[in-house]
Protein backbone atom coordinates (compact mmCIF):
# COMPACT_ATOMS: atom_id res chain seq x y z
CA UNK A 1 0.00 0.00 0.00
CA UNK A 2 1.58 3.58 -0.95
CA UNK A 3 1.09 6.24 1.38
CA UNK A 4 0.82 9.93 1.41
CA UNK A 5 3.46 12.47 2.05
CA UNK A 6 3.17 16.11 2.86
CA UNK A 7 6.05 18.27 3.03
CA UNK A 8 4.98 21.68 4.33
CA UNK A 9 6.22 24.46 6.18
CA UNK A 10 8.22 27.92 5.28
CA UNK A 11 11.75 26.36 5.33
CA UNK A 12 13.83 25.55 2.70
CA UNK A 13 13.98 21.87 1.51
CA UNK A 14 10.55 20.86 0.46
CA UNK A 15 11.25 20.53 -3.33
CA UNK A 16 15.13 19.45 -2.72
CA UNK A 17 13.29 16.07 -0.79
CA UNK A 18 10.90 15.25 -2.96
CA UNK A 19 13.89 15.36 -5.86
CA UNK A 20 15.75 13.19 -3.39
CA UNK A 21 13.52 10.71 -2.43
CA UNK A 22 12.34 10.42 -5.95
CA UNK A 23 16.18 8.70 -6.47
CA UNK A 24 15.86 7.12 -3.10
CA UNK A 25 12.87 5.49 -5.43
CA UNK A 26 14.61 5.22 -8.21
CA UNK A 27 17.46 3.03 -6.79
CA UNK A 28 14.67 1.13 -5.86
CA UNK A 29 13.49 -0.21 -9.34
CA UNK A 30 10.55 2.34 -8.86
CA UNK A 31 9.49 4.82 -11.73
CA UNK A 32 8.78 8.20 -10.37
CA UNK A 33 6.31 11.04 -12.02
CA UNK A 34 6.96 14.56 -11.16
CA UNK A 35 4.77 17.15 -11.79
CA UNK A 36 5.58 20.60 -10.73
CA UNK A 37 2.73 22.96 -10.15
CA UNK A 38 2.71 26.62 -10.40
CA UNK A 39 6.47 26.66 -11.49
CA UNK A 40 7.57 27.03 -15.52
CA UNK A 41 11.08 28.21 -15.23
CA UNK A 42 13.98 25.91 -15.91
CA UNK A 43 15.17 24.89 -12.68
CA UNK A 44 18.80 23.28 -12.44
CA UNK A 45 17.43 20.11 -11.11
CA UNK A 46 15.73 19.27 -14.02
CA UNK A 47 18.65 19.39 -16.25
CA UNK A 48 20.35 16.43 -13.71
CA UNK A 49 16.94 14.62 -13.64
CA UNK A 50 17.02 14.57 -17.26
CA UNK A 51 19.63 12.34 -16.91
CA UNK A 52 17.86 9.64 -14.78
CA UNK A 53 15.40 8.07 -17.74
CA UNK A 54 13.32 6.50 -14.60
CA UNK A 55 12.31 10.32 -13.30
CA UNK A 56 9.37 12.11 -15.87
CA UNK A 57 9.33 15.89 -15.11
CA UNK A 58 6.80 17.52 -16.32
CA UNK A 59 5.70 21.71 -15.35
CA UNK A 60 2.21 22.94 -15.05
CA UNK A 61 2.44 26.60 -14.35
CA UNK A 62 3.84 30.11 -15.58
CA UNK A 63 6.32 30.52 -12.58
CA UNK A 64 5.02 34.35 -11.79
CA UNK A 65 1.59 34.63 -10.56
CA UNK A 66 2.47 34.42 -7.04
CA UNK A 67 3.66 37.92 -6.77
CA UNK A 68 0.21 38.80 -7.77
CA UNK A 69 -2.75 36.93 -8.44
CA UNK A 70 -3.71 33.87 -10.67
CA UNK A 71 -4.82 34.61 -13.88
CA UNK A 72 -7.24 32.11 -16.04
CA UNK A 73 -3.88 30.46 -17.78
CA UNK A 74 -3.15 29.51 -14.45
CA UNK A 75 -5.88 27.94 -13.42
CA UNK A 76 -6.00 26.01 -16.79
CA UNK A 77 -2.64 25.02 -16.21
CA UNK A 78 -2.89 23.63 -12.94
CA UNK A 79 -6.35 21.67 -13.80
CA UNK A 80 -4.20 19.98 -16.96
CA UNK A 81 -2.04 18.72 -14.72
CA UNK A 82 -4.78 17.49 -12.12
CA UNK A 83 -6.24 16.21 -15.21
CA UNK A 84 -2.92 14.37 -16.02
CA UNK A 85 -2.39 12.54 -12.55
CA UNK A 86 -5.94 12.06 -12.15
CA UNK A 87 -5.62 9.67 -15.54
CA UNK A 88 -2.26 7.98 -14.53
CA UNK A 89 -2.72 7.70 -10.55
CA UNK A 90 -5.39 4.59 -11.05
CA UNK A 91 -2.64 2.78 -13.30
CA UNK A 92 0.67 1.51 -11.78
CA UNK A 93 2.65 3.13 -14.50
CA UNK A 94 4.76 4.88 -12.20
CA UNK A 95 4.67 3.61 -8.22
CA UNK A 96 5.45 6.85 -6.86
CA UNK A 97 3.84 10.36 -7.82
CA UNK A 98 5.33 13.81 -6.49
CA UNK A 99 2.59 17.20 -6.85
CA UNK A 100 5.35 19.50 -6.25
CA UNK A 101 3.77 22.90 -4.94
CA UNK A 102 0.67 21.10 -4.71
CA UNK A 103 -0.16 23.16 -1.83
CA UNK A 104 0.25 26.23 -3.36
CA UNK A 105 -1.83 25.35 -6.19
CA UNK A 106 -4.27 24.77 -3.85
CA UNK A 107 -3.62 28.19 -1.89
CA UNK A 108 -4.61 29.95 -5.00
CA UNK A 109 -7.61 27.98 -5.55
CA UNK A 110 -6.37 26.86 -8.74
CA UNK A 111 -8.26 23.62 -7.77
CA UNK A 112 -9.44 22.59 -4.46
CA UNK A 113 -8.35 20.42 -1.69
CA UNK A 114 -11.76 18.30 -2.38
CA UNK A 115 -10.66 17.32 -5.85
CA UNK A 116 -7.08 16.31 -4.80
CA UNK A 117 -7.89 14.42 -2.67
CA UNK A 118 -10.45 12.59 -4.81
CA UNK A 119 -7.45 12.13 -7.02
CA UNK A 120 -5.37 10.91 -4.62
CA UNK A 121 -7.90 8.64 -3.06
CA UNK A 122 -8.22 6.91 -6.05
CA UNK A 123 -5.00 6.10 -6.58
CA UNK A 124 -3.66 2.30 -7.45
CA UNK A 125 -2.33 0.83 -4.28
CA UNK A 126 1.13 0.82 -4.75
CA UNK A 127 1.47 4.20 -5.52
CA UNK A 128 3.28 6.86 -2.97
CA UNK A 129 2.32 10.14 -3.22
CA UNK A 130 4.43 12.88 -2.19
CA UNK A 131 3.17 16.66 -1.47
CA UNK A 132 4.70 19.50 -1.34
CA UNK A 133 4.60 23.23 -0.81
CA UNK A 134 4.04 25.71 2.03
CA UNK A 135 0.71 26.47 3.68
CA UNK A 136 -0.61 23.02 3.64
CA UNK A 137 -4.57 22.63 4.16
CA UNK A 138 -5.66 21.10 7.38
CA UNK A 139 -7.60 18.58 5.32
CA UNK A 140 -5.06 17.55 3.33
CA UNK A 141 -2.43 16.96 7.03
CA UNK A 142 -5.61 15.24 8.60
CA UNK A 143 -5.65 12.89 5.08
CA UNK A 144 -1.96 12.26 4.90
CA UNK A 145 0.16 9.32 6.42
CA UNK A 146 2.92 11.82 6.78
CA UNK A 147 3.79 15.44 7.41
CA UNK A 148 7.11 17.42 7.91
CA UNK A 149 6.92 20.78 8.83
CA UNK A 150 10.30 22.28 7.53
CA UNK A 151 10.66 25.23 9.68
CA UNK A 152 12.86 27.90 8.83
CA UNK A 153 15.54 28.59 12.25
CA UNK A 154 18.10 30.91 10.60
CA UNK A 155 17.46 31.93 6.33
CA UNK A 156 20.40 34.18 4.75
CA UNK A 157 17.80 35.83 3.01
CA UNK A 158 17.68 38.09 6.34
CA UNK A 159 21.02 39.19 5.70
CA UNK A 160 20.09 40.22 2.13
CA UNK A 161 21.37 37.18 0.24
CA UNK A 162 19.61 36.87 -3.15
CA UNK A 163 18.52 33.38 -4.41
CA UNK A 164 21.42 31.61 -6.37
CA UNK A 165 21.50 29.47 -9.01
CA UNK A 166 22.13 25.86 -8.35
CA UNK A 167 21.12 26.50 -4.74
CA UNK A 168 17.75 28.36 -5.02
CA UNK A 169 16.94 27.72 -8.62
CA UNK B 1 31.23 33.46 -1.12
CA UNK B 2 29.64 29.50 -0.34
CA UNK B 3 27.30 28.81 2.86
CA UNK B 4 26.70 26.66 5.90
CA UNK B 5 23.10 24.75 5.63
CA UNK B 6 22.26 22.29 8.24
CA UNK B 7 19.02 20.34 8.09
CA UNK B 8 17.89 19.01 11.57
CA UNK B 9 14.98 17.61 13.34
CA UNK B 10 13.60 14.60 13.92
CA UNK B 11 11.12 15.02 10.81
CA UNK B 12 11.62 12.70 7.70
CA UNK B 13 13.64 14.88 4.64
CA UNK B 14 17.30 16.04 6.01
CA UNK B 15 19.31 13.37 3.66
CA UNK B 16 16.51 13.55 0.61
CA UNK B 17 16.96 17.23 1.10
CA UNK B 18 20.23 17.16 0.48
CA UNK B 19 20.47 14.80 -2.12
CA UNK B 20 18.12 16.86 -3.80
CA UNK B 21 20.31 20.08 -3.65
CA UNK B 22 23.32 18.47 -5.02
CA UNK B 23 20.88 17.10 -8.03
CA UNK B 24 20.16 21.19 -8.09
CA UNK B 25 24.30 21.93 -7.73
CA UNK B 26 24.98 19.56 -10.25
CA UNK B 27 22.04 20.91 -13.00
CA UNK B 28 23.97 24.30 -12.41
CA UNK B 29 27.36 22.82 -13.37
CA UNK B 30 28.41 22.19 -9.98
CA UNK B 31 30.60 19.23 -8.54
CA UNK B 32 29.41 17.74 -5.40
CA UNK B 33 30.96 15.68 -2.97
CA UNK B 34 28.85 13.73 -0.95
CA UNK B 35 30.30 12.27 2.54
CA UNK B 36 28.01 9.81 4.66
CA UNK B 37 28.94 9.59 8.19
CA UNK B 38 27.84 6.52 10.33
CA UNK B 39 25.92 5.08 7.06
CA UNK B 40 27.41 2.07 5.85
CA UNK B 41 24.67 0.65 4.21
CA UNK B 42 23.81 0.45 0.36
CA UNK B 43 20.82 2.73 0.46
CA UNK B 44 18.89 2.90 -2.66
CA UNK B 45 19.88 6.48 -3.10
CA UNK B 46 23.24 5.16 -4.20
CA UNK B 47 22.13 3.29 -6.66
CA UNK B 48 21.13 6.21 -8.72
CA UNK B 49 23.68 8.72 -7.42
CA UNK B 50 26.26 6.62 -9.10
CA UNK B 51 24.55 7.58 -12.41
CA UNK B 52 25.47 11.29 -11.81
CA UNK B 53 29.19 11.40 -12.51
CA UNK B 54 29.50 14.84 -10.68
CA UNK B 55 28.50 13.42 -7.43
CA UNK B 56 31.07 11.63 -5.67
CA UNK B 57 29.88 9.47 -2.92
CA UNK B 58 31.71 8.26 0.35
CA UNK B 59 30.26 6.12 2.91
CA UNK B 60 32.32 6.76 6.44
CA UNK B 61 30.30 3.96 8.97
CA UNK B 62 28.97 0.83 9.71
CA UNK B 63 25.10 1.80 10.37
CA UNK B 64 24.74 -0.49 13.19
CA UNK B 65 26.09 1.16 16.59
CA UNK B 66 23.16 3.53 16.70
CA UNK B 67 21.47 1.24 18.57
CA UNK B 68 24.26 0.95 21.14
CA UNK B 69 27.28 2.65 21.53
CA UNK B 70 29.91 3.39 18.95
CA UNK B 71 33.42 1.53 19.01
CA UNK B 72 36.76 2.81 18.08
CA UNK B 73 36.14 1.41 14.51
CA UNK B 74 33.14 3.41 14.44
CA UNK B 75 35.27 6.87 15.80
CA UNK B 76 38.08 6.04 12.87
CA UNK B 77 35.94 5.90 9.95
CA UNK B 78 34.35 9.13 11.11
CA UNK B 79 38.02 10.73 11.24
CA UNK B 80 38.80 9.02 8.10
CA UNK B 81 35.53 11.03 6.18
CA UNK B 82 36.82 14.15 8.64
CA UNK B 83 40.47 13.90 6.85
CA UNK B 84 39.28 13.68 3.64
CA UNK B 85 36.96 16.26 4.04
CA UNK B 86 39.89 18.77 5.53
CA UNK B 87 41.71 17.91 2.55
CA UNK B 88 39.28 18.48 -0.53
CA UNK B 89 37.62 21.49 1.48
CA UNK B 90 40.39 23.85 0.90
CA UNK B 91 40.48 23.00 -3.15
CA UNK B 92 37.93 24.23 -5.74
CA UNK B 93 37.68 20.24 -7.04
CA UNK B 94 34.00 19.98 -5.55
CA UNK B 95 32.03 23.02 -5.21
CA UNK B 96 29.68 21.56 -2.99
CA UNK B 97 30.28 19.43 0.02
CA UNK B 98 27.58 17.02 2.08
CA UNK B 99 28.38 16.28 5.43
CA UNK B 100 25.16 13.68 5.69
CA UNK B 101 24.58 13.04 9.34
CA UNK B 102 27.44 15.15 10.50
CA UNK B 103 25.43 15.96 13.34
CA UNK B 104 25.05 12.00 14.42
CA UNK B 105 28.69 11.61 14.06
CA UNK B 106 28.83 14.77 16.66
CA UNK B 107 26.40 13.77 18.58
CA UNK B 108 28.63 10.24 19.67
CA UNK B 109 31.65 12.07 20.02
CA UNK B 110 33.06 11.02 17.18
CA UNK B 111 34.57 13.70 16.29
CA UNK B 112 34.09 17.09 18.06
CA UNK B 113 32.46 20.24 16.91
CA UNK B 114 35.26 22.26 16.97
CA UNK B 115 37.37 20.35 14.93
CA UNK B 116 34.40 20.16 12.06
CA UNK B 117 33.99 24.04 12.26
CA UNK B 118 37.81 24.44 12.06
CA UNK B 119 37.49 21.78 9.00
CA UNK B 120 34.79 24.28 7.68
CA UNK B 121 35.73 27.17 8.05
CA UNK B 122 38.82 26.48 6.54
CA UNK B 123 36.73 25.60 3.17
CA UNK B 124 37.74 27.33 -0.26
CA UNK B 125 35.18 30.73 -0.93
CA UNK B 126 33.74 29.04 -3.42
CA UNK B 127 32.25 26.19 -1.22
CA UNK B 128 28.96 25.51 -0.12
CA UNK B 129 28.76 23.13 2.75
CA UNK B 130 25.59 21.13 3.77
CA UNK B 131 25.45 19.00 7.18
CA UNK B 132 22.26 16.93 7.85
CA UNK B 133 20.96 14.75 11.18
CA UNK B 134 19.21 14.92 14.18
CA UNK B 135 20.46 17.37 17.04
CA UNK B 136 22.54 19.63 15.27
CA UNK B 137 24.46 20.99 17.90
CA UNK B 138 23.80 24.77 19.39
CA UNK B 139 27.21 26.13 18.20
CA UNK B 140 26.91 24.69 14.46
CA UNK B 141 23.60 26.26 14.37
CA UNK B 142 24.88 29.37 15.89
CA UNK B 143 28.01 29.09 12.84
CA UNK B 144 25.67 28.38 9.91
CA UNK B 145 24.20 30.66 7.53
CA UNK B 146 21.10 28.62 7.23
CA UNK B 147 19.19 26.41 9.53
CA UNK B 148 16.18 24.10 8.47
CA UNK B 149 14.20 22.17 11.42
CA UNK B 150 12.68 18.79 9.81
CA UNK B 151 9.79 18.94 11.89
CA UNK B 152 7.63 15.45 12.45
CA UNK B 153 3.91 16.40 12.42
CA UNK B 154 2.53 12.96 11.53
CA UNK B 155 4.46 9.96 10.73
CA UNK B 156 3.22 6.36 10.01
CA UNK B 157 5.96 4.91 11.98
CA UNK B 158 3.52 5.70 14.55
CA UNK B 159 1.01 3.73 13.28
CA UNK B 160 3.82 0.39 13.31
CA UNK B 161 4.74 0.48 9.68
CA UNK B 162 8.56 -0.16 9.23
CA UNK B 163 10.76 1.27 7.24
CA UNK B 164 10.44 0.55 3.59
CA UNK B 165 12.87 -0.16 0.45
CA UNK B 166 12.83 2.89 -1.58
CA UNK B 167 11.38 5.25 0.45
CA UNK B 168 13.09 5.39 3.75
CA UNK B 169 16.42 3.02 2.61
Amino acid sequence: MGYVHVYTGDGKGKTTAAIGIAMRAVGAGKKVFLAQFVKGMRYSELISLSKIPEITVKQFGLDCFIYESPKQIDIDKAREGLDLIRNIITTNKYQMIILDEANIALYYKLFSIDELLEVIESRHEDIEVIITGRKAPDKLIDYADLVTEMKEIKHYYQKGVHARKGIES
